[in-house]
């Protein structure tokens, strides 16, 4: 990989203003402003991300292919000129897809577009797995079943699909069937749980996504999602009072213990080293797409914001420190190691950030910030409104997947809202590829994130409480 | 299945209408119009292709679920009241897909999706078949290649996503690296053939289709296309300098002599029975689908209009026939059968069209029939044009697939072009769903079809020289 950086063309009023404390200077406004021209004007991100799906490709979590991703990301940090790059690795418990089939036997042969859940288990390995469907409209009507009354069947969850809108209100209430509904069919005794894929799309792509919370606990069954259409298919034919069976195969399961990592990259500050201002995405991806805007395009944005900082002549007063999180699919497993390796350094990260929702443009900057620190991020807020950017909440939670663990330890967050339309036709399927990702989009989205990743860590403004 | 007809709520001034031979009485032309809303308002068509795709399913030509589709055809006739309902088979050589993979192996390992193209052969039973692929930028350079130059290799045709048309005008070109490219694969010794899908599409899906022209010729090696992002990918990294190596399998192959068969539904003629008007789409369908834009709308459309003109108190002047043709996909098996057992037929078929380029609504009316009868061509383009449709070229040879060898035998046709914006996306791929058809389009479709069939029928008009 070769990256052509833009060469800043800043009038260095920034080192003038970077002498005065406190709240936005004319100064460094300016220099916030030329940073968020640069990039939309700029190709880094989409650069970026180009490698990582092209060179690096599906990242699976605990893979071989993970691990090249973190070179690569190491590699990446070097080439852009951080001041520290590190790579912090860590075990887990490896899930693998292995093969699958699912062909409906009746009411006559067709065969249908799965894929298995993560956390879920093989079929046996001597005898084939073909059964009788129980139809459960919903997950509800799954989990009402009564004990071993699913014996000698398959249990098939329906439910809707996931009503596309800008936030992905739908996708939580959605993934019960993904998250529970695997509980009840297995105290229920049934063969295997085939559930309606966890998505927003009419296409015949099948969703995954973990089933368990980190892979400490998991399903003794194949649980198999299928695509919105073949799920249709089955509603339809149910309806009509077929009798519909369904014969599956699948060689998932947990392989033991993997190693997964974190790639930090810093760009050290020149006045408090110590206070971070934390941005990111994560590295690993489902291996059914390349992994294109979940998260390719989180760690392109990120990563490409703080390369333009970089260029600066000075660094930020603050470390401006870009994350790349391993194994955020399997259960923030990255997360939590970063909580933990840097725990005695948490009290000093300022704000945190992770952009884990595509490459759709920023709608809404939301925060969660000291009241002493909510007039800066007001202040960030105006200059990026241009983008079509508007100032919601200063009290909403967040921050993205990733930030939680550390949220939950009283690290500030901000939140650029992404327009989530169409995110879960692609999140999670093969279809999450590269020419999923509008370059223009992309640029917007590095032009608010290096607005507010220099801001944050030039202001010298409290963001604790 | 069970279909609702509407009761129509025609003032039968078509009776008198009936005694006046010759163009357009005010009545005939009522009654062409109270047709048209009824078919509007209408759910026929609908209910037909939701039974079809649901009900039967997929039905690759020459399957066990292509002879289960004729006797849904048939009893779809007798429940819509035609006079005549006739199963006609014939015989042809049977294809199948059977089970493929095909996986990158270098750069590293990925899974790509992919499907053997229709007529293509099987790779060696005994050992794998991994190999660096040559890279051809189109299928020209392919076919530039020399004799025994791709010997140990897997040729790859990149080419181009078909760019989205209301014609779908670049199928036609897109399809040469389908039809000609194995040939030149073959000759030059490679191990197999691999080509960016046609289609249209940015989804991974792969598009299937038929290599060679009728079961008369094979490739005697695997012949696989790879969705469009998949083929966009290895465009990247091969012009990123990688040696890019695939490993693939495929099972596919002729199987000997099968069946299929054309069902014929008449609404027989009460003035000149032996005059025939014929309109129909064909059954059979690619099995990665089930068939719904192509061509379960195009049977729906058809049947349904005629469906409607069978509710009329009296039938029109001549036969109306509707034409469900078989095992189209493998080279127009279905269209030669009726051409040969119809042949002494032909010289009475007044006119004929065919539904079968998906369910977008129609948005022009062309023909090739006599002088003469070219006004009651215009005369049906008037009542049509409130559905949104121009009248276009009068010397428009075509009609569609399956009427072609007919048409070549001096059967005059008409074609109501549909809009192919989005055809070329689900063509021939997993994506053809019951879920594509807008049911509105759909009835605009059956409001056109019906508007013609009644008249030129009706109309004691020469459609022949």
């Amino acid at each position: 990989m070769k990256f052509v950086l833009p060469i800043l063309l800043l009038i260095v009023t920034s080192l003038a203003a970077s002498a005065q404390p406190g709240l936005l200077t004319p100064a460094t406004e300016a220099t916030a402003r030329q940073l968020m021209e640069e990039a939309l004007a700029s190709d880094l991100a989409w650069d970026i991300v180009e490698s990582l799906t092209t060179e690096v490709g599906p990242r699976l979590a605990g893979s071989e292919a993970e691990a090249r991703a973190r070179d690569w990301g190491s590699e990446l940090g070097e080439q852009l000129n951080f001041d520290r790059v590190m790579i912090e690795e860590f075990e887990l418990p490896y899930w693998e897809r292995g093969d699958m089939s699912i062909t409906m036997t009746a009411p006559y042969r067709q065969a249908l577009y799965g894929t298995a859940l993560g956390g879920s288990g093989a079929s046996p390995q001597s005898e084939e797995l073909e059964a009788e469907i129980a139809y459960f409209r919903t997950v509800d009507e799954l989990m009402a079943v009564e004990d071993s009354a699913l014996i000698g069947r398959i249990a098939f969850v329906d439910g809707d699909a996931i009503v596309p809108s800008q936030t992905g209100a739908g996708y939580g209430s959605a993934n019960q069937r993904r998250r529970i509904g695997w509980q009840h069919a297995q105290r229920a005794g049934a063969e295997a749980l085939v559930v309606r894929s966890v998505g927003s799309d009419s296409h015949r792509f099948p969703h995954t996504g973990m089933m368990t919370p980190d892979g400490t606990e998991w399903a003794d069954m194949p649980v198999i999602a299928v695509s919105n259409p073949d799920a249709d298919h089955l509603r339809r034919l149910y309806a009509a009072g077929n009798s519909i069976r369904l014969d599956l195969h699948s060689s998932a399961g947990w392989r033991g213990e993997s190693r997964s990592g974190n790639v930090v990259l810093d760009l050290i500050g020149r006045e408090k080293p110590e206070e971070i201002v934390l941005i990111g995405g994560h590295l690993d991806s489902w291996d059914l797409g390349t992994g294109a805007v979940d998260d390719g395009a989180g760690i392109a944005i990120t990563t490409a914001a703080a390369a333009l900082i970089a260029q600066l002549p000075q660094r930020p007063r603050r470390t401006i420190r870009v994350v790349m999180f391993g194994a955020e699919e399997v259960g923030l497993r990255g997360a939590q190691a970063y909580a933990e390796t840097h725990a005695s350094e948490l009290a000093a990260h300022q704000v945190a950030t992770e952009s884990d929702f595509g490459a759709g443009n920023i709608w809404q900057l939301v925060s969660n910030v000291s009241e002493a620190g909510t007039p800066a991020i007001n202040a960030i807020g105006k200059i990026i409104a241009p983008l079509g950017i508007i100032r919601g909440g200063s009290d909403v939670p967040g921050g993205g997947p990733d930030i939680s663990p550390m949220a939950a330890r009283g690290v500030p967050t901000i939140n650029l809202m992404q327009d989530g339309m169409d995110y879960f036709d692609l999140h999670h399927t093969p279809d999450d590829t590269l020419d999923k990702i509008d370059p223009e989009h992309l640029a917007q989205n590095v032009a608010a994130y290096v607005v507010f990743a220099y801001l944050a860590a030039e202001l010298d403004v409290e963001f604790r409480e």
